[in-house]
């Protein structure tokens, strides 16, 4: 079954209208979450908005919350995201980066206080299309083992590199864990197993099966070690 | 065979004055190649330095040549590494990198018309010393081919992030190949398989066989599609 784009977009914004968002706000909110399905990573599409939705119902995401910036020094800017919608907290705080690169050539804004930005590629091809350079990545909750270890220590964190062209700017976004979470999933839903490996079962041998490493939470890290070592500094960072 | 480490720099040093190195930067020049061997990284240390004293000896590293800077605005600066020696051209600008973050709050230096830095940890190892994070890559030839190609296309780009820390700096320092040229070379040296596949053999088959993967030059990319991706970015950038 496929949607028109507008009637998901409309659908969407209705919802988040009678949650008490601003008009423009969710609108963004709409389109973000709509974009994301559009180019099929519906694992941080219209699949993660019920769950969205439960969290501003139970009060753990506050509706009309605007981020406030904390300190500022040079290139550099941190913001406090009072618990705020995660995906309009980071549009925010990109927007910010770029204008802030206008001026001093490099803009990055630190964000807190916050809560999931759904697709992280959005702010990627947000920063291409005002035609600048956008690196961004967030930390998440510990669910990738560091490289020997069996337990989740590290964040599978993504990392979003988008560089604009002129012909279709070139976005990168990718978790640290050879497939992240959103992708085992769709896996399951599609009943398909993995290409290659992806993590440990529960016994620890290596499977393609995306329900067993759901279960284990030990997914393989992107090149093995490398990706482990990665995942640690996008942490630190 | 073990030498002690002040053996080594001396041996290193004689050399480098007598290709015409100035005094201080022939001491800087032996100590990162003495560095990188102490550390473990043969491949980026003595083993290259013969080498880089052939690239001296015809002319394609210019001893003497001290790197200019080109253009600058707000935290970003570019410049001409007029085909000095590598390791000195790259530690001169991440010291400007931190000079100006110190300004800034994020300095980024780009150079140009430079040779091969040797182990790119050492500039992060720079940076962390000084108290500031460092972020650096380089760019190398075309050596890893893209995911699903089977000719190099992009260079298997090393990337390298530091974060100080009192006890001791985190730095991650890696190839965008599971296992880089200067890796295959040890383990070949060693006569040591792979501990996995770490590429494709003539045939096309993946292999752990270091000598296979060389002269394929068609070593896997971390994390399969992933790491191919994260190659092609850091080239754009």
């Amino acid at each position: 079954m496929r949607i028109p784009y507008d009637e998901l977009f409309d659908g969407l914004l209705r919802v988040l209208l009678k949650l008490g968002f601003e008009q423009q706000r969710a609108r963004l909110c709409a389109r973000l979450f709509t974009d994301a399905s559009r180019d099929g990573v519906y694992s941080h599409g219209l699949n993660r908005f019920p769950q969205f939705v439960r969290m501003i119902q139970t009060g753990v995401i506050a509706v009309d919350a605007e981020p406030e910036l904390v300190t500022s020094f040079g290139s550099l800017e941190r913001w406090d995201g009072k618990s705020g919608p995660g995906t309009l907290n980071a549009y925010r705080c990109m927007d910010r980066a770029i204008a802030r690169s206008r001026q001093q050539g490099i803009g990055c804004v630190a964000l807190a206080n916050t809560n999931h930005w759904m697709r992280g590629g959005s702010y990627g091809w947000q920063a291409a299309d005002a035609g600048v350079i956008g690196i961004c990545w967030t930390n998440t909750m510990a669910n990738l083992p560091p490289w020997g270890a069996s337990d989740p220590r590290v964040g599978n964190n993504p990392v979003i590199i988008a560089v604009p062209r002129g012909k279709g700017h070139v976005v990168l976004d990718m978790a640290m864990s050879q497939f992240s979470y959103g992708a085992l999933a769709s896996y399951r839903m599609r009943g398909e197993p993995l290409p290659v490996e992806g993590g440990f079962d529960a016994a620890g041998w290596l499977t393609r099966d995306p329900v067993a490493i759901e279960a284990s939470r030990r997914p393989l890290p992107i090149g093995y070690w490398k990706g482990s070592g990665l995942a640690l500094m996008l942490d630190l960072v």
